[in-house]
């Protein structure tokens, strides 16, 4: 079959990948559409050295056989993290943080740039019948930002600062205006502010850093998703003393903080990654969820969707963009 | 009166402190005893540049003349930070984060190791008829031990770590035994180690690092009370994924911290200072809290005092120290 294999290297686009075979509890899946996230992009940069595999861990797809019969014919998304089933994370909930976990497209298990993949069942959720497979291919940053929710109670009745004005940032800022909150947005470019407008109040950059002194500019809430160490040194100016940081932001490397800070001001900085899928299609098939114009490729394009500028960049099989979608490229794969 | 004054340099021992007169809102203290906390050495090491005046900010006094009379021969204990009244955060219930407030002898306001202090009224707490002076003197750090299940809630049923074996260390662990929660200590000096033993497990410092591979050894909830650095990157050894570290430790100066380790686990940081003094006044009053003994000096004895390493060091208006104290000298302030 054909797909994008990274060989520890590049990525590589290959017609002679075997044709993946489910083994017990495991689903095959035919891809429908994948979409090309940063860390996809960070892998290139040499982010999973020991990877050696099929890239991408977003993707809509349709079960075409399983252990589970049910499944077959079902169109679904699928969570990224397959933990051992035994250890502590994996009896408390959180498998995705088991230690000897597989992430698809990144570790240990090839991922959804391909024409076909297998993931454990029991990571798949159907996609609604109504929703279109390119709104359900947000599911999976949509779940990430839905983890800010999950683990932090959003008071209606607060300021909430987002930093970034990238994807990531459109997400969160998508979800936490639904729960009547408050929103700034703080950014450093003012083209890509200008898709906030309709959101929250937006910031340029200077204009937050004037605001440092002025503890009625302050947030309860300032969740950091720039992408940038710098961040966090903004959130901490930002943010109200005994409020809370929420970081979405990973970066590689260290950074030099001032820890005192945060415990004179009682400040909580919380660590926020993957989310859950079902409220996540819940509020797609609802239409809730504001989505910029996702860019379509064919697999043998790679090159050109990775370096795309476009709010997001995707593989389609049929390379329809669908209503939210601009077509770039109409390659089955 | 007599005093200990720190003029920008160091502390001086003086007799000639002029008597602080109560102005509205406020009462006049004489002081029954004080205690010496790490902040006032810090202060000596010139942690408050710029602040002149009496030191010390732990101390049982009887009111002698107040605004408001009933309070007059009451015997108190007293909160350090005055806030301004008016800003969000004293509007808010977080006066103690006042960017205009006053620190009694640290900023600002003159503190309490004298005869004779002055404190806002709406600061002071009556301290119970049976409980000694000498055991009230740990209202405030105890205080700031119980800030932590005021921030977070601690499950009965989770093992908790506590780095360090220190006074605060040891306060910490008294009030979260009673929690019912599970206990392991760790710490730098076996000596030290040992008072906890009747409180919960106590591991030395590699016994410690062994354990950060296994998760099974690993805690939801790690409170960092080393007053070191390196206390943070134990705590992050030894947190649980999508557990929380609680730094009650403040140090000069920036570390070097992996923020993406914190992202990725999705752990939470969570920086925690003073705390609520009634109930420490009421566990304290049970009789519940472990204490140990406190020594005793007159106030020109201060550089014996700030140099001992007693658990806990104070300044007694009688010299005795009562059933948990030593005493060490009997004269009077």
């Amino acid at each position: 079959m054909k797909g994008i294999y990274y060989d520890g290297k590049g990525a590589v686009y290959r017609e002679d990948l075997p044709m993946p075979v489910p083994g017990e509890g495991e689903s095959l899946i035919r891809i429908l559409c994948a979409g090309v996230c940063n860390t996809d992009r960070e892998v290139l940069r040499g982010y999973r050295p020991d990877f050696r595999g099929v890239m991408g861990h977003e993707f809509v797809g349709r079960v075409e056989a399983s252990s589970d019969p049910s499944w077959v014919g079902r169109r679904v998304v699928g969570e990224l993290n397959a933990g051992c089933g035994h250890c502590i994370y994996c009896r408390t909930g959180r498998e995705k943080h088991c230690l000897e976990r597989k992430v698809i497209g990144m570790d240990g298990k090839d991922g959804c740039f391909a024409e076909y993949m297998v993931l454990a069942t029991h990571l798949l959720h159907e996609v609604p019948p109504g929703l279109p497979s390119e709104e359900a291919l947000l599911t999976e940053p949509l779940a990430a930002a839905l983890e800010i929710p999950k683990q932090v109670h959003m008071d209606p009745d607060t300021r909430v600062a987002i930093i970034g004005d990238g994807r990531l940032a459109y997400l969160i800022a998508s979800v936490l205006q639904l729960y009547g909150t408050d929103l700034v947005i703080v950014g450093k470019h003012p083209d890509k502010l200008g898709q906030f407008a309709n959101m929250g109040e937006t910031w340029e950059l200077e204009q937050a850093k004037r605001r440092f002194d002025s503890p009625d500019d302050t947030f309860e809430t300032v969740v950091e998703a720039s992408g940038s160490p710098s961040g966090l040194e903004l959130a901490s100016g930002l943010v109200r003393r005994q409020g809370t940081i929420i970081l979405k932001s990973t970066y590689a490397g260290s950074v030099d903080v001032d820890m005192s800070r945060f415990v004179v001001n009682e400040v909580t900085v919380k660590g926020s990654r993957c989310g859950p899928f079902e409220p996540a299609l819940r509020l797609l098939e609802k239409g809730l969820v504001k989505l910029l114009p996702v860019e379509f490729f064919a697999l043998e394009d790679w090159e050109e969707a990775f370096g795309s500028g476009a709010f997001k960049a995707g593989f389609s099989v049929d390379g329809k963009g669908g209503q939210h979608g601009r077509v770039k490229a109409g390659h089955p794969y």
